[in-house]
C-alpha cells in the first residue's frame, strides 16, 4: 500500500482538444475517513467522453470541475478502512471518486461489488454506467422492433458495443460505424453486428447506402458531425434518434449547425436526448438482466487497460480521438488478490 | 345552381414563393356521380399551409399534385345528388374534394355534418383538421403540465389559436408569437394567452426573455426559421418541441441548417414531428370534447373568409406570408339555406 495519495488535477480549461498541460499530477496525503465514510484504495478508473464536458466552463448537464480540483471519474476501489457500518475492510465498491489513488467517501453512496458475480472492472463498463446507458436509451427512446434497421455510431465503444448487442437481442438488424478495420472486424465477428462501416476508409454516404438498403429506423448518436449529417437523410418515417452524445464535437470551440428540422415534421421523427444519471435507479434491473448474459458469454465486451494513474491524461486525450479499442480503464494498482 | 363546374388547377410548380401564374382557373362539366358516389356542391374550401408542399415535386409525406390536376383541399359541401345509401340530397359533408365548385366522390369517405351542432365552416378549422392537429400534438407530444411555459408560433392561426387555448386549459402559461398588433391583441384579449410577442415589431430574443423568464418547456413549431433559432437556446431541461410545420421555409429553394443538436443531449430535449392524418381516427373523440366548448364560448375561433373560387390563389399566396387573420376559408357559394 502506497503511503501517499496521488491525484490528477484540472490545471486549466482546454481550448479545443485537451492537451497534457491541461492536467497536473500531484501528491497528497492519504485522506482520513470521517465518521460514516470509508477509505478506498482505487483499483480501476473509468475514462469516458463525458469528462470533456466537465473540463469546460460552458453550460452542461453537470457542474464543471473547478480549476485545481481533482478530475471527476468513477472508480472501483477496495475498502482499506471503514467507518461505515455496512462496509468492511476488503470489500469492493463502485462510486465516483475522481482520478486518484485513494478516496475517503460517504459509505452510503457506494455500490458494493461481488467479484464472484463478474470481474470488478466490468462495473465501469458493460455492467456499469456505459451498459446502463445502452439499456436506458434503447428501452426508453430507441425501442427497436424486430426487422428494423438500427445504426450505431462509435459502435465498438463502451456504450455502442452494448447498444448493438441489445438491439440484436430485440430482433433488429444492426449496422455499426467504427474507425479502423480491427474495430469493424470486432463488431461483426465477435459482437455479431450484421454490418460494419469503417468511417476511416469508406465514404459514409455510399457505405450507408450499401448497409441500409431499407433506410434507418433507429440511429444511436454517439458522435455528431459528419456521421450525423450522413445518417439524417436516410432516416425512415417514424425513425427514432437516440441522442446520447456527440463526441466528435466535444472539443469544438464553436458549435456547427445541425440538420434542418423539416424532416422531423414530414418523417415524424423523434429526436430525443437523455442522460443516464437520470435513470440510475434502473442499475439493479439492468445488472440483473445483463450479468447472467455476461457470464454465459451471450453478451460480450472488451476492455482497453492502461496502467498507472500518470497515463490517464494521455489515455483520455486518445479516447476523444477514438484511439482506444473497447472500454478504456486505467489500472491504478496491481489489483485485489481475490479477482482481477 | 351553376350549370358548369369551375376548378383551380396547378399550372406549373412554383419556384420559391407561389405566384398567380402557377395556377389556372378552368371551367369543366359538372361531374356525374357513379354508383356509390355523391355529387357535392362545395360551399367552403379550406386553405392551409401544407398545400405548398403538394405543389412541389420534392419528397414530402404525401404525393404532389400533378401538373394540370385540380389543387387538393378539404371542402364542406352540400349533397345535390346521391348514389350512396347513407347520403341524401340536402345533407352536408366534409371531405377532400379539391379547389372546385362540384365534386363527385365516394360516399363512404365523407363525414356528415350537422349544422345544428356547429357552424358548417368550423369543420374546416377549429372542429376539423387544424383543431385536431392541436389536440393530437399537445396530447401525444407536448404534454404541457400545470405551470409550465408553452410558446406557440403562428399563434393566431388556425392551429396555433387552438394550441394556446387547449394548453391554457391544461394549466400551462401560454406565450404566443404572431405578426402584427391586431393578432397579438386578439390572442391576449380574446383567446386568453398570458403574453404575446409581435415578431414584426419586437426583437425575438428580448421578447422571449421578457415573456419567458423561466425558460420554455413546450415549443409548438409552426414556422421554423428565425423563431426556431431564437427559441432553441431558451428551452428548459426536458422540453418538448412539437414539430408541426415550418411555414416560413416552405417556399425556400434550399433548406437552411438547423440547430446544433448537442442541446438535445444535455437538456434531454424531445423533438418530435407528427402529421395529423396519422391520427385522423381521433377526430370523433376530439369533436366530442371541443364542440361543447365551442358552443359554450369556452373555446374561441376566428375565420377569415374570402369570397369566390377565383380568389383562392391570391388568398393562398397571402396565407404563406401571414396575411390572413384566423382560419382562411374560401366561400364558394352563398351557402346553404339551413345554416351559415
Amino acid at each position: 500500500m502506497e503511503k501517499r495519495n496521488r491525484q490528477v488535477l484540472l490545471r486549466r480549461r482546454p481550448e479545443g482538444k485537451p492537451v497534457a498541460e491541461d492536467f497536473e499530477i500531484v501528491e497528497a496525503p492519504v485522506p482520513e475517513p470521517a465518521e460514516g465514510e470509508a477509505l478506498l484504495r482505487n483499483l480501476y478508473l473509468s475514462l469516458d467522453p463525458y469528462m470533456r464536458g466537465r473540463m469546460s466552463a460552458a453550460k452542461s448537464y453537470a457542474k464543471p470541475v473547478e480549476i485545481g480540483a481533482v478530475m471527476e471519474g468513477r472508480t472501483v476501489g477496495e475498502v482499506v478502512r471503514s467507518r461505515h457500518p455496512s462496509l468492511r475492510e476488503g470489500d469492493f465498491a463502485l462510486g465516483g471518486y475522481g482520478w486518484q489513488l485513494y478516496s475517503a467517501v460517504p459509505g452510503g453512496g457506494l455500490l458494493k461489488l461481488d467479484p464472484e458475480e463478474a470481474p470488478l472492472s466490468s462495473a465501469l463498463g458493460i455492467l456499469g454506467m456505459p451498459g446502463l446507458t445502452a439499456y436506458v436509451g434503447l428501452t426508453k427512446i430507441g425501442k427497436p422492433e424486430a426487422g428494423e434497421t438500427v445504426v450505431v455510431s462509435a459502435a465498438s465503444g463502451a456504450v455502442g458495443a452494448v447498444v448493438g448487442q441489445l438491439a440484436k437481442r430485440m430482433g433488429a438488424r444492426v449496422v455499426g460505424i467504427a474507425g479502423g478495420a480491427a474495430k469493424c472486424r470486432y463488431i461483426k465477428k465477435d459482437l455479431g453486428f450484421d454490418a460494419a462501416i469503417d468511417h476511416r476508409s469508406e465514404g459514409l454516404d455510399a457505405a450507408l447506402d450499401r448497409t441500409c438498403p431499407k433506410g434507418i429506423d433507429v440511429y444511436w448518436e454517439n458522435v455528431g458531425g459528419a456521421v450525423q449529417r450522413a445518417v439524417f437523410p436516410r432516416l425512415n418515417d417514424f425513425a427514432r434518434i437516440v441522442m446520447c452524445g456527440m463526441v466528435s464535437e466535444y472539443s469544438a470551440t464553436e458549435r456547427q449547425p445541425g440538420p434542418n428540422l423539416w424532416d422531423a415534421v414530414r418523417k415524424r421523427l423523434k429526436i430525443q436526448g437523455f442522460i443516464v444519471t437520470d435513470d440510475f435507479d434502473k442499475i439493479g434491473e439492468y445488472r440483473e438482466m445483463a450479468a447472467p448474459l455476461l457470464r454465459s458469454g451471450a453478451l460480450k465486451y472488451r476492455e482497453d487497460f492502461v496502467d498507472g494513474l500518470e497515463r490517464a491524461p494521455a489515455a483520455f486525450i486518445g479516447l476523444l480521438e477514438g484511439k482506444n479499442f473497447g472500454k478504456l480503464i486505467v489500472r491504478l494498482a496491481p489489483g485485489p488478490t481475490r479477482a482481477s
